[in-house]
């Protein structure tokens, strides 16, 4: 019995049957040349043949003395895990996106080891999915993404990679190097395990470090977000939509306006929500805020102070895209400026409350009425090069996240090769057709290319 | 504003994440004749023009001075509630209830109408599925089969039906002749909801009534209930399995040992529940105990007391199929007896608490230690002519249904035509293999056969 860290548990404590605490990841794939019609039903028997789950996927929990340990689950039931699922037809995308809004809307089962994975078949044009699902408390984004990337190739040809259950634990030290994005995020995190356990001291030093940012700068001020249609109580059901986007056509916007891919980003997300809101007749005055998860320097240090988050400023109120992106610039210049300033403790304290969504949880239930922000976008770096799955190549990879109560959309976006998947995850119910976004999405992009005179 | 009443209120309250209490129906379907390939998106698509719900279907939950109320749902969204979903190949009926089996075990969300309609393509042999789900506060067994048999035609012809939740609701008292099992049922449900309000005064009279007859009667005491695998806690996954199964050998079996259908159909479940229990090494040496719930009578009267639910033996401790039969009939005389001797009043009494799964849990709640009885099997009297879904015939229909803390297990029986329909629902993890209770009926079956010489 190995109990869970404290910030772990608190992943427990705030699911609620409104607020699921599971992430997800979607990947699609396309079959390999020459699969024959078998081909689906041949990998399904081949991953079925791994019963004997490794590390955490065979650890269910159980609450004992007041507090939350794993143990190892000794009726492990592959079936309840592993689930071989299909799309009606026509199998578009959009059929695609429904079964993972109805998926990632269900509990998941807290006497069984806290994960799922869906092989999804008929999804047209020879392709596959895979939905993977995992509690927060079992896994960070940041762990997901390693494994995932552990249990695909980068070789075609490799075919005998166990799935991702079965694939033998790695030892906490790794000795190659890996991606230093990702390895700092990581150490950071697990220092935000242990110093999560010290709220509310913690948050009490964040809110005060916000003040004084707050005095100093000219930086975006929490207390500066607007009420808004994104932040209501959430409800239980989801609502998931996720599109690829050229990495190109962003860099192009980005070249043009002297701003980096993180600004553009923010931008479309900024027109995009403004377009939303304006459909759904609720376009606050004020610009909407969005927190950011943000690297901060990009030299070899292995210290764990080079993330942060930071309130951006989404523009909202202002129809012109180049004035959008000019406005978003400065308020992410002027934040990083002040967390530059920090010490490392500092913007470690401050990260590691706001990061988890456990810790914004608190922090907003710490002043219920003060919104610190309106929407979470966060950009994820992911593989370089194209990966395969069994000889299956990924076409697209796309986070599936947590809304929160008075955080209603999750916008995640991670790097493929030379695209940009945004994934979005919403309660369903606050925040009607929100599949819009989309094409919003779109439209905001093609107007920041106009503007910058590329089309 | 209509506020629920105590006993559908009783079934918010008793719901946990392990214990969901939403009742479900499966019905299997083929094709009408010479249907083309866009056979099931045209019928998708006619459906999804039903976009207004009726009755119950349009009114979700809301929780005000203490107690739930209906509302209706102002942004109702047929999306949520209406799923159009696919079995993977090969599409066997495993693949169905793999699928059914997750689909259960899944918590409804409370803040929209309590009813989920999921269409199901992709069953091998020109067929499709409808698993219907439904909370047990919104409607219960009976309610759920008329409402069922009304959105069906006899008439293969009929294709402009609409869908059940689109149906004009029907006015509370019937001007035409409904089947008398189904119309003193309901009555005596609508009399018990009414009833289960002074629970626990009631309860005490149950409990006051059982301790009577065991002193007055033969009868099956509930102290006699052995503790066994089936009444253990459980947890939140299910596993469903169905099967038809011909009514004439059922018939037969009864003719030779002169035996009802019931008392036949209650020897074979011992018989498989022997068999089962012996695989998982766990079977008591005392018999199980069945609860059934029965019609006394069947004269034209209209009053409400002629169901009752009986305690039968099964017979598990006994290896030969004609020796358990004829422990079963005798079981089954000695209830009936009793009962009979019941004023009406106290024959409703037993029967409002001891009927709805909130009451069993109510009473097993007071006295912990007691097991009143290990398995509950209902025998529902279902259509006696085809019924067809805008010209596809239904081949066969199964009850999903809830089980309990302490009873993993419900069996539930239902007559269609000539076909007598099993449908088994159990927590996956405390009964493991359950499906494999469908070969053991099957053997239970063939051996009462060999025993009555009809084979």
């Amino acid at each position: 019995m190995k109990p869970l860290s404290p910030a772990d548990q608190l992943f427990l404590w705030l699911e609620k049957r409104q607020q699921p605490m599971h992430v997800g990841g979607l990947q699609l794939f396309s079959f390999p040349e020459g699969a024959g019609p078998k081909y689906i039903a041949e990998l399904v028997e081949s991953l079925r043949a791994y019963t004997q789950p490794q590390g955490p996927f065979s650890r269910k929990l159980v609450y004992r003395f007041g507090q939350y340990y794993w143990e190892d689950d000794c009726q492990f039931d592959l079936e309840h895990h592993f689930r071989h699922e299909a799309l009606p037809k026509p199998g578009r995308i959009r059929e695609l996106f429904a079964h993972i809004s109805a998926e990632h809307s269900n509990l998941m089962d807290r006497e069984r080891p806290l994960w799922e994975y869906h092989l999804i078949e008929g999804v047209r044009g020879k392709r596959f999915a895979l939905y993977t699902k995992a509690h927060h408390s079992m896994i960070d984004g940041v762990g997901a993404m390693r494994m995932c990337m552990r249990s695909l190739a980068e070789n075609p040809d490799v075919r005998d990679l166990p799935p991702v259950w079965a694939m033998t634990p790695k030892a906490k030290k790794a000795t190659h190097k890996e991606d230093d994005w990702l390895s700092s995020l990581a150490h950071l995190s697990s220092g935000a395990s242990k110093q999560i356990s010290t709220i509310p001291t913690l948050a009490r030093e964040v809110v005060k470090s916000i003040r004084r940012n707050r005095k100093d700068t000219n930086q975006v001020s929490p207390y500066q977000a607007p009420q808004c249609l994104l932040n209501q109580k959430i409800t239980g059901s989801r609502r998931f939509a996720a599109q690829s986007y050229s990495m190109d056509r962003i860099k192009a916007i980005g070249k043009v306006f002297g701003a980096t891919l993180n600004d553009v980003v923010l931008t479309i997300c900024g027109g995009a929500l403004r377009e939303y809101l304006i459909s759904q007749r609720a376009l606050p005055n004020d610009p909407l805020i969005a927190m950011v998860p943000m690297s901060l320097r990009r030299d070899d240090s292995e210290s764990g102070n080079q993330i942060a988050m930071i309130l951006a400023n989404l523009g909202t109120h202002i129809a012109d895209p180049a004035n959008r992106l000019e406005l978003v610039k400065e308020s992410v210049i002027d934040a990083k400026k002040t967390y530059s300033q920090f010490t490392p403790e500092e913007a470690v304290n401050y990260t590691a409350l706001t990061m988890a969504p456990a810790g914004l949880n608190l922090l907003t239930g710490l002043a219920p009425k003060w919104q610190a922000f309106n929407v979470i976008i966060s950009n994820v770096p992911g593989p370089q090069k194209p990966l395969y799955f069994n000889g299956a190549r990924m076409e697209g990879m796309y986070p599936v996240s947590i809304p929160l109560d008075r955080v209603a959309l999750n916008i995640t976006l991670l790097s493929y090769v030379d695209q940009l998947e945004f994934g979005l995850t919403a309660c369903r119910r606050t925040l009607p057709s929100m599949q819009r976004m989309l094409d919003y999405i779109e439209e905001s992009i093609l107007s920041l290319e106009t503007a910058a005179g590329l089309r």
